[in-house]
């Protein structure tokens, strides 16, 4: 049925493209470059202190030492074990546990609120955040064998993640917008990488420095539905009310999905497409977000001007085969079914932290011919995919975006390209 | 979690707004509209011979005679039984079998080719042609039960529908652009309401006055792969090589999902909204394609200018559970959960036939408020789904798009309506 490709030259021409598409907006999403980017001409008026929590902390921190220098006072890292790479001047580091915290955590978060001592209104908490903050960052009100106790009690009994959080930002000292309330008066210049789709800065490390929604009466009514068996000393701090609004306190979020897709639509843009970033909450099953991103390909297919479709997100597999693959590269796969025999369309779908499912390829590339020479190795994408085998289908067409580790973890991202068809 | 809606003023509006583009799009798709439109501004040197066959055959010769009047100098009708619904003037009117044609089929079809007498280059064969046009325009070169016996053949033993055309189409005095080629050296004015994604106009009816793109060999090589056990007739017909180049023909797609697309485009633009077709080939899991949407809407949900997403195609359902619904109201109630509680946007997705699977509706429209109003009748979204029980949770929520049979069928339609959100 298809078309013979005259063009693999427009193919090999838009492979470029995306390479150059992926190495420029995970580059604008590296913590580092994030954390510049969040600095860039901005001043502080007296003091800065330093304050990084969670897995890109240590890398977060040393980015903000170079860009700030001497004018950080003193400052403390909070990261998970072995990803301290070095001394940051001023600034002393800790490593603890993840995902579940432990005496190192609570040494390493006590230490920084140690430095929140003697500040005024002209001293600035830089306050750097990363997903594993929640664990990293925590000094219980009640004793850890305790609170591990309760969580245990909601897991067991079914509770949401946002129940959960409920009760345990009540029983935390930093949680829940307390560590905000404890930096007063000096102000909290927060920089968050999120790793969470729709960057919800209550959640994230579940919200230090954001002020809390949920209320007490909540909280009670939570213990009471589930019959939670707590001491006096943790049912009376669920009637302790979290902060309801913050004035010191100056977010941005950095690094996050919607920044990767952001960048990537202006290398988009500078390489001659015009760019529509269609989401950047992309939630649904990976091979069906491919066939839809197959559809809007197909679409646009006769369009005289290059396009390029952006979406960003996190979805999900549905495993009905054992084969090898990954979200990305199960996307791109059932994507190529859509778009077999057009020789102007290139799609292609990754995670940000170079890593899909448990392969060494960040995701999966295919264009009009992939569909055809998979066929020729007597490989159907139907079979593939209902095995959940995208991994050597697309090893077999020249199919792996293969990156290593990128050292940054902002979700996926997914791109159509479509070139005008000068063949036709 | 879901925010109060003091803006249920702004959802009454764009309610309105999506009950306008309902109509307004069908009107312009209705098989006598979409002939109107072809017809518009359309001279014709000579004399105008009518052909017209499918299920919408009547309703567009109806159509054309009014526009055409006394030009129309002869003409054929082959349509489904009860389905001509009084005299045309010029025009006889004949009914067959659908969707195995019978001796009336072979009847209208020997009629309409018996007009082809006499023909100049001034002459135009106004040609129409719908859904079900494969089985009601048909003349077989060889018996039709040798022919019925042949397609079984090929059923029993798997051969797709692609393979069973290039069969067919070579065992046919009138399919694989035959038809065309015998109203030569007249010219064919073909107009085609399409009920196939892509509008591929060598598959509606088999393509009757479309070029064929298969070839002998492929026919022979089918044969072959299949063990067809075939008459000496039928083997040498094999042979016989169909038209490639049609240069008498000029052909117009009207009444397709596209055109259904483009004209709720319209009625957007004119209602405010910027409107965007995001694909008129959608063809994933419905209840994903509701998913994929709603990530589009919330990613959008803060934009200063009203905007409109569109999706014209044709979703499947997972069939899970024993509920009520269609592939509509599955998208639209899937929707409904990635749009809860926001203010300001709504969904809806329909059926241009004005049903959709085995209920009265036409589809489902959603909106920020579905999801909230659903949980506080005691029923979740996903519960739903998981039941493919659609109907119910929508008829629960005002969520039900009923408008009847409205005489066309092009595909469905999905629509995101965002407009900004004033109480931010």
């Amino acid at each position: 049925m298809s078309a013979p490709f005259p063009n693999t030259h427009l193919q090999q021409a838009m492979r470029a493209d995306a390479r150059q598409i992926i190495e420029s907006s995970i580059q604008a999403v590296l913590p580092d470059q994030a954390v510049r980017r969040a600095l860039q001409n901005r001043t502080f008026p007296g003091r800065v202190l330093l304050i990084a929590a969670g897995k890109a902390a240590w890398r977060m921190a040393d980015a903000a030492s170079q860009c700030l220098g001497k004018q950080i006072t003193a400052g403390v890292v909070v990261t998970k074990y072995g990803h301290v790479q070095g001394p940051i001047s001023n600034v002393t580091c800790y490593e603890g546990g993840h995902p579940v915290p432990d005496q190192n955590s609570f040494l390493g978060t006590r230490a920084a609120l140690a430095l929140l001592r003697d500040l005024t209104e002209q001293d600035t908490i830089l306050f750097l955040l990363s997903g594993g903050g929640s664990a990293l960052f925590e000094l219980p009100l009640i004793p850890s064998d305790q609170l591990q106790d309760i969580t245990n009690q909601l897991l067991a009994c079914g509770a949401d993640i946002v129940e959960i959080n409920i009760i345990r930002k009540r029983l935390s000292q930093v949680k829940g917008g307390r560590f905000a309330q404890l930096c007063a008066p000096a102000r909290v210049f927060s920089v968050v990488l999120s790793d969470i789709l729709g960057d919800p800065l209550d959640m994230i490390a579940s919200g230090p420095a954001c002020p809390d929604r949920s209320t007490c009466q909540e909280a009670r009514e939570i213990a009471a539905r589930y019959h939670l068996c707590l001491s006096g000393e943790a049912r009376q701090l669920l009637d302790r009310e979290t902060p309801k609004a913050l004035e010191n306190v100056e977010s941005h979020v950095v690094g996050s999905v919607r920044e990767l897709c952001t960048a990537a639509s202006s290398v988009c843009r500078s390489l001659g497409y015009q760019p529509l970033l269609l989401t950047d909450l992309l939630c649904c099953q990976a091979r069906e977000a491919g066939s839809f991103l197959a559809s809007v390909a197909r679409s646009h297919s006769d369009t005289a001007v290059p396009l390029a479709f952006l979406a960003g997100g996190e979805t999900v597999v549905r495993l009905t085969g054992s084969g090898m693959g990954g979200r990305n590269q199960e996307l791109a796969l059932a994507a190529a079914h859509g778009i077999a025999g057009l020789p102007n369309v290139l799609i292609f779908s990754l995670g940000s932290d170079g890593t899909d499912g448990p392969t060494d390829a960040a995701g999966g590339i295919v264009d009009g011919s992939t569909a055809g020479r998979l066929a020729e190795t007597g490989l159907s994408i139907r079979q593939a995919l209902d095995n959940n085998d995208a991994y050597h289908a697309l090893e077999r067409t020249d199919g792996l975006i293969i990156t290593g580790p990128t050292g940054t973890n902002v979700n996926d991202m997914s791109v159509v390209l479509i070139r005008p068809n000068c063949t036709q």
